[in-house]
């Protein structure tokens, strides 16, 4: 069977499903929606005839794995107890395939329960596991995956006892049922314990519809982090893992609101979250299952633990700690709110992918295909006044938003074709791709004042204003976008700073991020060959280096990094300079190093602009402006020479 | 009214159909499609009910017209007779308010003519001018763009005398009616010219169901050109006019097969088409429509000249002449086939610019966002034994290429939901990104041998072979893309070449584009200047510049031009090259030259390929391996070295 001809069903029709779907579209693959609404956003793409029940419903699941060949979720709070029991009827049938005819099939509790081919991809036992956090946590911890600490309560007076452990603040959590911060109560000292865990306790849920026989909350210590991130992980039927770039995560109000891609960190800490969220996705899916085969002569059953085949996109959170240490927080079985921007930035959407996953096909190359993209959410906004004035009345704040969101370049808005916009709902999100660091710091400051309504609090700015301050997109002044550094600007003592600044100063008025550091071949010869060998990894283009004398760095550096590195000959006490340049220019065959006229760091600087401009258009631009600039200072002086005179000059 | 909020309508539900409507989806923007078949691909991916009714019908365009805002075609071939009454009674409407009284609406041929606030975009004089291509090139030539030579026929004997004035061959062209190459007929000499009139004339249609008043047919030079070309061009409903990189389209059978973005060709020339595709668009958007005002007193009606707005997307065809010059082939009013790669490739596509344009948004940025891009359509194959097995059933065999594509990285598939695969009906495309030239070519080679459909001749060899060898989209290895050059290797003089080629050498072996010529700074310096001034233009990232003596030419060339520029001094009779390198590397502040040793073009070839590196991922892993084949040359060395003994060494 082409795996194109198999059936999808989804679990869930909001946004996620909607942009599923448009991802299948193009495939031309058959999907069949699960969602209470009939017109909800991922029906609103398709004519075709879809299961308008709620998707928690067993009925609902059972009549759509008689119509498709694998069942998906856009959300991870689903009845994973019907769904185990078609696993576990397929894992029957291929153990009486293997094992001959003394076992039977099961009886479920629904009789209808027949599609044993249908797959459920990712497995209802990676869903389970995923569904309740602490088990989720424990699967992370037993497997060696750094997490905050965490303790399962028992009861009230247990999460006393925990407390005096782990010291206060704390976050009690409800096990299961917790979405966007809902379900986490932070606790700053004993006093406050009583007041969460009666809070907590009276609104646990439970999405199987089963009996919880824990007290459905547990212990995790506080944890200060620097930074959020998040890896958009593809695990493939066959095993094969392959993840996004890892991206910043920017959350108001427990809301995913802005994502940065890539995160703006060090390329060192970049991969180690990328491995880790790797690591992290195998374990939580290499959880086995217990089934027990019933057995024909009537015998008690017999039970086998089974690593079912699971697949699908993970959505993987994690800490980016004080220290540089990476943590997981946790864990989404599907697409996630920070793999929007996969759509327009990378090879093949987070989308593409969970098809491509599930269905058995390739998986689609996750590079990144632009230099830099940003995410933003667009939330529904307050409606203060409930009449229907364009300006006041939320819905059609979110037209007029989504309109001026168009005027920024190199934008992309998603919007939901959801009816009402209630406050903080979810109705939309803008994509914003760019060429260099300072492009998307522009178009992203531009997005995220559009997107905060503030071009709408002119009609009655007192009102529109209190509103948006407690507008939980209000994050435009907070977020300070810093991309990490495009040049390296070493030297080999202090007394090479005078010289050495003056690259710097050149690249701060191109607006280049660049890091200046005192790296001695001589003196620092290790922390020479680490700064070299871990140059690109860490995201640098460029090395200026500058030397004196028996002047080694600049060539060191190129001997040790695949950049090009340019050398500045810094003028020492004898020789002119000539000693330095000899040393810097007079590279053998195979390493070569730019090197620039004596003492001149300036032209260092602007080469290193002229280098970038090859990748970031605008640095290419402002080369340009600053070759006319130089022009006409020159004509100022060819005026002023000619109107007083060589004389007077 | 938010333009948001305007409905829009749209003639025709084939891709294009589709393609608008996935960019409405994310809008929101309410969309009707008109077209017979209920399920046709546009139709396929909306819940919404819409006009199952023949496009060119004049009761469907006016049931559509009072549905809806806007009325945007996905094809040319409409009724513009329909469409110029809406238009003609929004005139009058409008000459009525300004006139006064003495004005009243004209009759319609319809009396539910209604809709005067329904804008036609483009405007119906646009189509008509465009749907006639003898009058659509008359408007080009007319407004000085460049055209084939050309001249309507008044019947067959003038025919005659006009092609004994262009000489032979020509072709002949139905004036309307015409595409993907079906109605025109190549003309060898005279003893033809009466055969290719009878065909063409006996095939005559028109669109918009009047009479036809000339012979239909007109005459066209037959131009030789090197490459064919294609623009989109936005024009906003406001005059604004921005345009798409010039891409290279590749036709086999007269269909467009192959899209290269951006077209591997001299950047002087790429400006120079777009240039022309925008004042193409211009001219054709400018034509004036006669409208009769009627007046109320029962005079004659007054007939007033007016150009009506018009907007939308434009594809405009081009050829490249051997000698550099670029003509206009032929334009069409609507997204083009050489315009999808937009979707993966530009800042925003041209489905979603087309909507905006017409709905009178800001046109979105048409830049390219990622580096290179190519667009392959996949099309139908022949179903040699008409019966269902996987191989030669052509639909299945469509499926299974579908399938295979996904594996090559950087590819998107579109596929139309089209129900049966025939010869040559494009059935879907694929796009194909790619951060370097070389991960084009090696990307673009894959998905040309999979749509080829090659993959499946192992079944039966021989007789699939032969299909396959009359395949119109084995297009594989007739298509050699060959991109423009990133390096430009000069020198003063000839004598500086034995050196100057170990630059040459060393990009060849990491597979970088370079040119290399001469130019002297001092014996051609006008050529030096127009050479620097052109380079970035013309796509050069990087320059490497050698020079002997008092060796001027890099810096000189550095002053001219923003791209880093690479000296190599050579060294020369006397002063041992000092001479030489003094006089490149000591630059005066403003202007670097990255200066490498003396004779050492290696060098200069290895910087370029570390520079290019920044840009292109494959240049800065080949650098890697390159730095590991030197060590393990020189630990290969130290092995012989160790084991011979340094006397026998």
């Amino acid at each position: 069977m082409n795996p194109l001809d198999k059936k999808v069903g989804i679990l869930g029709g909001g946004q996620l499903g909607r942009m599923l779907i448009e991802a299948a579209h193009r495939l031309n693959v058959d999907v069949t929606i699960v969602d209470p609404q009939s017109d909800s956003p991922a029906k609103q793409i398709s004519n075709k005839s879809h299961i308008d029940k709620d998707f928690k419903r067993s009925d609902a699941i059972i009549e759509l794995s008689n119509k498709v060949d694998v069942i998906t979720a856009e959300i991870e709070h689903v009845d994973t107890k019907t769904l185990s029991e078609i696993v576990a009827i397929q894992i029957s049938q291929s153990e009486i395939l293997r094992a001959g005819s003394s076992l039977e099939l099961p009886v479920t509790q629904d009789a209808s329960v027949n599609s044993i081919h249908t797959y459920v991809l990712p497995s209802p036992k990676t869903i389970e596991v995923i569904q309740d956090k602490y088990l989720q946590h424990k699967v992370l911890f037993e497997n060696e995956i750094p997490v905050a600490e965490f303790e399962a309560c028992n009861n009230y007076e247990h999460a006393v006892s925990i407390g005096t452990r782990f010291s206060y603040p704390l976050i009690l959590k409800a096990r299961r049922g917790a979405y966007d911060g809902r379900g986490n109560v932070f606790v700053n000292s004993e006093l406050e314990l009583k007041e969460a865990w009666d809070k907590l306790s009276s609104n646990l849920v439970s999405s199987t519809g089963e009996e919880i026989k824990d007290s459905g909350i547990y212990a995790e210590k506080l944890i200060s982090f620097t930074k959020e991130l998040a890896v958009m992980v593809v695990k493939g039927i066959d095993n094969e893992i392959v993840c996004y770039p890892v991206v910043e995560t920017v959350q108001s109000n427990n809301i995913c609101n802005l994502v940065i891609a890539p995160a703006p960190i060090n390329g060192l800490i970049r991969e180690k979250a990328e491995k880790m969220a790797c690591t992290a996705v195998k374990a939580i899916t290499s959880v086995p299952t217990s089934i027990n085969l019933k057995v024909k002569s009537g015998e008690a059953p017999i039970s086998i633990e089974k690593i079912s085949k699971s697949a699908g996109v993970f959505g993987v959170e994690l800490f980016l700690l004080d220290n540089g240490e990476v943590i997981v927080n946790e864990i989404a079985p599907r697409p996630h709110n920070s793999g929007h921007y996969t759509i327009e930035a990378c090879e093949t959407s987070q989308y593409e992918n969970h098809l491509r996953s599930v269905l058995g096909l390739p998986l689609g190359s996750t590079k990144l295909k632009v230099n830099f993209a940003a995410m933003v959410n667009i939330l529904g906004l307050p409606n203060i006044f409930n009449v229907p004035t364009p300006c006041y009345n939320s819905t059609e704040v979110m037209k007029s938003i989504v309109a001026d969101t168009l005027s920024v370049p190199g934008s992309t808005v998603h919007m939901y074709g959801k009816k009402e916009a209630k406050v903080d709902r979810k109705m939309g999100h803008v994509t914003i791709v760019a060429n260099s660091p300072v492009e998307l710091s522009q178009r992203l400051r531009a997005i995220l004042y559009i997107v905060s309504g503030k071009n709408y609090n002119n009609v009655h700015p007192t009102q529109f204003k209190q509103i948006l301050d407690l507008n939980t997109q209000n994050i435009e002044n907070t977020y300070d976008y810093k991309p990490t550094p495009l040049v390296g600007i070493i030297m080999g003592s202090d007394s090479d700073l005078p010289v050495m600044k003056l690259a710097a100063d050149q690249l701060k008025s191109f607006g280049v991020p660049f890091e200046l550091t005192i790296v001695s071949a001589h003196r620092t010869p290790e922390r020479m060959v680490e700064y070299a060998q871990s140059a690109k990894k860490r995201g640098l283009k460029v090395i200026i280096a500058g030397a004196g004398g028996a002047a080694h760095l600049p060539g060191m550096v190129a001997a040790l990094t695949p950049l090009p590195v340019i050398g500045v000959p810094v003028k020492g006490r004898c020789l002119d300079g000539v000693d330095s340049l000899y040393s810097i220019v007079q590279m053998p065959r195979g390493i070569p190093v730019a090197t620039v006229a004596i003492n001149n760091a300036d032209n260092a600087g602007l080469l290193a602009v002229r280098i970038l401009g090859g990748t970031f258009d605008l640095y290419s631009t402002g080369m340009l402006d600053y070759m006319d600039r130089i022009r006409i200072e020159v004509e100022g002086k060819i005026e002023k020479l000619e109107s007083v005179g060589y004389e007077n000059y």
